[in-house]
């Protein structure tokens, strides 16, 4: 980037590992949050700021950051302001990743070789959106041009799927985009919003639900809807790990009892949340789907901004909790109740990269392939340390060669990029270990190596390889 | 250091950037316990024990885990029997700052080249002991020679600020020495001096306390004067962050309880912890100050040793607890009741940091700069893993360039070279960026980045650039 | 080992201390789980498999990462096919120590220089096999050919220690094999086996036990009787920190409840194993021994194997739990009424280490050499991650020259390649500081450090020198 192609390859194995067998690879993005509904139609954008400004809350954080005005970040000042404003915080923002995911994009997608910044930044503006202009810069362009095979969107149990479908059915595009299926709200029984959304879920399944079971059976009905789809990643966000077991009948008990709208206590939800991954787990590993699990995050904190501008707009933090236990024991549970499914662990703390590398090495039971992933470094720790040190906790407690590699987790069409920054990365610890001697130089086993994490072990885990299963 | 000045700067951006823009810069101390009388009274020093090792229990824990009998560390022996012994315990703490602050602080006051071990103690002994005999070696003569520009110490509320009065009418003396206030005897209801310290403030601020209200008043009373002598930093030390919050009238019962002698439990406690850190807040906010807390730290753990040599004696650790969800509470409820003033938070868990960095960035709602700061790394992290790990992950998570660097919060006046040691782990980092392509080399930003973490930063964010409003 | 037998030193320093002061030291281990009967009898194996992955949970694991069947690791497969099995996973674990300690361990005792992949595999299963046949490859010659001055088994109070007098008695031997006091199924009141193992203790020390005083006397007597076969050290395996001060009175009545078989609750677990470590500790100090504390660790998560394969099979994680406040409050209760034994701290979890240095620091008390350590990075961090992050934070706060270094905590006889191991991440350390100019090059007081730290500290701080307390 500043200087060349070698930028954060610290080694000779390093550089030629990334140049040789990663840079080019296609992008598996089995992880993220973009519209499907953009892609289908083709979105196009007016200006740089509307492509890369809007919707990007890393970006705002490091504007309000520098105590830039919230009229320049979602406020209404002009694109072109905000632009400016931008440029201007970007420039203090030294060893954030956003610092080198923006030039990576200002080049690859813009041509943009200069560091953007005060100086800079009006020639920029008018380049970028020239670029955006002539080149009829889009959702697929954008997609065509980082050479995305695959895409994992994340989707609501009742969602029709409807985009999901057109782009499927669309020959001229060749990315297939395979929806996840994230049922958060079924498992937040505290939320006001609760019997509303069971109520949707029973006119979308066709299923009437009067009990847990009905419930159950409703949510799998939906879950065979999504199979056809090619769906084969669940999603759960949970902010602290639940473990209280209790019999299903008192499960059904609480749940009958929250239908009814009377509210649920600590423990009643807990021990609700608890039945009901157990309960999830079981399809998802008759269905053979994976089961990513996010937790240690608690969401916004701000109430003030919260009611101004909505979730998922910069006012999330890193949560301390200790979810060691509870985390064993509902593994263990599973475990012992039903067969586990192949489960990913993310946590937001990055504190917990050691328990977690202990914790999957102790549910291993599978007989074809790994079945339990350390996820790649989440949010606040996908930068330069968090990566590190999760690829370290990771190498030194497991077993790096089986890691399924990165994801973007973004709203934004441009972050393919990060795939290309986890890779250099990557690149450069593997580069590490071969000139200090604590592995030998391989071509064979490198190239393995290398290639699976940054490529083809997502696709051989996720079962990404049989085109035929998808659809239908 | 050991061979030439480069000590630290591992490549040469990191040198260039250091020599060029940051070594020569004054000092901004906005955090120490040094003694405003000492400086009045312009202390001298009979030999390098007394200046040295009276007061450091820094020092005190190296010796002490060398198995040094007490009676060299805070007991009888002589002053050179006790410096000899500290020099057999320094030559095996390699890798700890102590040793290189020591050699730092021999080098500048005293220059003394050559490393401090048992074969070479007895002539530095000498050395340094001409040198503060011929020289007159003083605390203000340390204090111009380190060129401090400006020393926040740390004070009760119910100091009368005399010293720091006759320092400030000094002529001959350049460096403002501006008290902070430290009210946590106010806060640490359960103490058994409490309703003494809430009579002393009675009898200092002139107004009846009776209630809650009241002893708002009688504490804002006593900023008023503070404020006048120039304070514009409050600070609090807390070893669990609190969050409970109850209604002002249930405070001012546990608060009127507590002046009665009846003891308070653990939940009281806390309540009345939260509404006093949100009143004062607020007051804060009114006077522009900005606002210090200090979290994560158990104090005089040692029963024994307490007894017999008092607090701050070198016994303190580590606190491992979960403050984030009370933390984040604590700064919403404040954001909601009033203006959230400026807020530095430092806690003395490493674990913390990125928490911490997540957090500031939830909160950072001015319009008129950065309102929240990751304080500096604190005591047990001011040392070189211990700054990386802070410079890292507030890099990686929020905007490194809006950082007000570096505090000694030490005793002693031979620590300004700590701000030296800061200096060199701030260009080594910014170095290393620019050297693997993370960031370019263009020296108008490196250098506003430098200098202003090394010390622009805290005169902008303190408002130390108006000397006019100091005093009256 | 790569490509020179300059492996993890990447400075010149580090080089030259490790060649010329460090790897031909002997080997203390103060610290493992090697059986005293194997040595006594000297067992031989008949193929690399059964000297090699036989009882290894660390390798398992591996295995069990790559998805291979667990007929291959603990089940019916031919040794030839696990052994193949093995090769195929290791080659993906890169950056994981059990990569690089195979592959010391496959060259020091089996003359292999190529890595182990499944392309060498059968090479070396006939090569190794043909060592172990015509070289009589045994546990003694293992030791003897490592350079192993002493060892220290792990035993049970009731042991009668027979395997550690014939091998005393043998003049053909060379090395002390000590048996180490682990009384752990005493502690845990709450098991299901306490009251038998009561009634073994009963049998062994012959004396009646019908009260925790009695139970004190015959714990007491069996450590005469250990002391009086060179026991010198005692170890605690506990899960979370216990302290709940009660009685003594008290105590005696939950232990005497709990003999006559009711169960006891967690308040009451809690308050015995509280008053248990503070009897023992007093007892240990009393003997002169040093007592390891190991915490942080959940066993046997993973109920459906635990059932097929038992303890210590791979199936234990990192604990995640707050154990500050009540460490402190233990080591202060002990300080308090006793006088502290010599104290080592071990946690599972790496985030913990922060917090015991600076807790090391506070118990200091000895007037005969440091009294409190951090034990050695444990486990799952006994790694090059783990290691420096362990040495990084005790030099960092506290005295890194006073450490005791290494130890191999193994079930298996080949692995005293992990001292070799560790010595290389050592110099490299002590190497880095003094490059980076933070220490001198004195070569005296490296020398002293380094050797320290390897060999010399362990044995002066147990008091492994007088070779005449041992025996009868």
């Amino acid at each position: 980037m500043f200087n060349n192609n070698d930028y954060m390859l610290g080694n000779k194995t390093a550089k030629y590992l990334y140049h040789r067998y990663c840079e080019n690879l296609p992008i598996i993005d089995y992880h993220c949050h973009v519209s499907p509904r953009e892609i289908c139609e083709d979105t196009e954008f007016e200006n740089i700021t509307q492509v890369w400004l809007y919707h990007d809350h890393y970006k705002w954080r490091i504007m309000r950051a520098c105590g830039v005005d919230e009229r320049y970040i979602t406020g209404n000042a002009t694109d072109y302001e905000k632009f400016l404003k931008y440029a201007e915080a970007l420039e203090m923002a030294i060893g954030n990743p956003v610092y080198i995911w923006s030039h990576m994009e200002l080049e690859k997608y813009f041509g943009v070789k200069e560091p953007l910044n005060p100086r800079t930044a009006d020639s920029i503006w008018h380049k970028c959106n020239a670029i955006i202009r002539d080149e009829h810069l889009s959702a697929r362009k954008i997609i065509r041009d980082s050479d995305v095979e695959l895409i994992c969107t994340t989707d609501d149990p009742c969602d029709d799927l409807r985009w999901h479908r057109e782009i499927e059915q669309d020959r001229d595009f060749h990315t297939r985009v395979i929806p996840t299926w994230r049922p958060d709200r079924f498992l937040n029984i505290e939320n006001n919003q609760f019997s509303d959304a069971v109520k949707e879920l029973e006119g979308v399944s066709g299923k009437e639900i009067n009990s847990y079971n009905d419930f159950i059976h409703a949510l799998q009905e939906r879950m065979r809807f999504f199979n056809s789809n090619g769906t084969c990643i669940a999603d759960h966000g949970i902010d602290t790990v639940p473990f209280r077991k209790i019999s299903n009948e008192e499960v059904n008990t609480i749940f009958k009892k929250r239908l009814r709208g009377q509210p649920v206590n600590g423990e009643e939800a807990e021990a609700y949340k608890t039945q009901l991954l157990i309960s999830l787990a079981e399809s998802y590993n008759e269905f053979d789907w994976a089961m990513q699990i996010h937790y240690g995050c608690e969401r916004n904190v701000n109430t003030r901004m919260y009611r101004k501008l909505g979730p998922d707009t910069g006012y999330d933090v890193i949560l301390d909790e200790n979810n060691g236990r509870k985390l064993t024991a509902l593994l263990d549970q599973i475990e012992q109740t039903s067969k586990l499914p192949r489960i990913i662990l993310y946590s937001l703390n990055p504190a917990d990269d050691a328990l977690i590398d202990s914790i999957i090495g102790a549910f291993q039971n599978g007989t074809t392939g790994t079945l339990m992933q350390h996820g790649s470094a989440w949010w606040f720790n996908d930068n330069k340390v968090g990566i590190e040190h999760m690829l370290d906790s990771l190498a030194a407690r497991g077993v790096l060669g089986e890691f399924i590699g990165m994801l973007t987790d973004s709203r934004s069409f441009l972050s393919y990029t990060r795939h290309d920054y986890f890779r250099r990365l990557l690149c450069n610890r593997v580069g590490k270990w071969v000139e200090d001697g604590s592995y030998p130089y391989d071509e064979e086993s490198l190239k393995e190596i290398v290639v699976g994490i940054s490529y083809s072990n997502a696709k051989k885990y996720f079962g990404f390889e049989g085109g035929a299963t998808v659809g239908s």
